[in-house]
């Protein structure tokens, strides 16, 4: 019954030394439960791409917008845009903070994948946080500036993945 | 900075041996790249629950629904509702077979998430498929009838998850 497994195939990974926490004050979070090395793949997760117009006629008005992402694309006259995305993973479930934040992520448009990884040691107990970036959907709390996504992609570039 | 772990804490539990594929006859699906015995838990998926009048106006209208689950709820009045519910991992990506099935899962409405167990043993290359029960939203191809959402719950029950 099994297929051949090829190069194309999408390797999964998870880190598994996480739990989600129910009651933190920002609702659910993602927390590490042993130390969790800087680089570490945290999760890969598959998205869905959400189309432009099924996006701001209905997802905008519902509660998962909230948990979306902008996402770049090349519409029909190649013009570049950003849509919305839904990620099927931890990536939907980590809170925002741009004071601790400690985990960045890579899109990957061709493959319709995001992969997290850990931008510096995490200890055992933390929370796990990214940076929403331009699409925070709530007031701020954190005094720092926040993370430019441009700044996130250069800072995941200098990580060396696989 | 860390934060103590405890009982309550929904620990994540995901089986390391899966690629997605991205070019099945059924779009995207996940295969196992080595042998899964029975039982093994798959995926622990933190959910997301839509309210029924988001779901109705918006969700059903968009490319999102294809991917939701039914999920129980008690209304604001004490009755039993269906909700629906987007999964946040693997969940949402396994696809649909009455005869292959070898995946099935429980839903835990206190904690909000969903567990994905081998129902029987997985083969290495074998693709792992779900019965999307009620919420089939396409002709089934499969000959064999479905599989009722109560007799997969009850499969479930037999199988000692932890």
């Amino acid at each position: 019954m099994g297929v051949p497994l090829g190069e194309e195939d999408i390797q999964l990974q998870r880190c598994p030394h996480l739990v989600i926490k129910a009651d933190t004050p920002k609702g659910r979070g993602v927390f590490a439960t042993k130390d969790i090395p800087a680089r570490t793949v945290i999760d890969i997760c598959p998205v869905l791409i959400l189309g432009s117009e099924e996006n701001k006629a209905h997802i905008e008005k519902t509660s998962l917008y909230h948990y979306t992402y902008n996402w770049p694309i090349i519409d029909a006259s190649g013009k570049s845009k950003t849509a919305q995305a839904v990620i099927f993973g931890l990536g939907s479930m980590f809170n925002h903070s741009t004071q601790d934040q400690n985990v960045g992520w890579i899109r990957d448009p061709n493959r319709l994948i995001i992969t997290y990884c850990a931008l510096r040691d995490i200890e055992t107990g933390e929370e796990l946080c990214i940076s929403y970036g331009s699409h925070l959907t709530f007031k701020d709390t954190d005094t720092a500036p926040p993370t430019l996504p441009e700044e996130e992609i250069e800072q995941l570039r200098m990580i060396e993945l696989y």
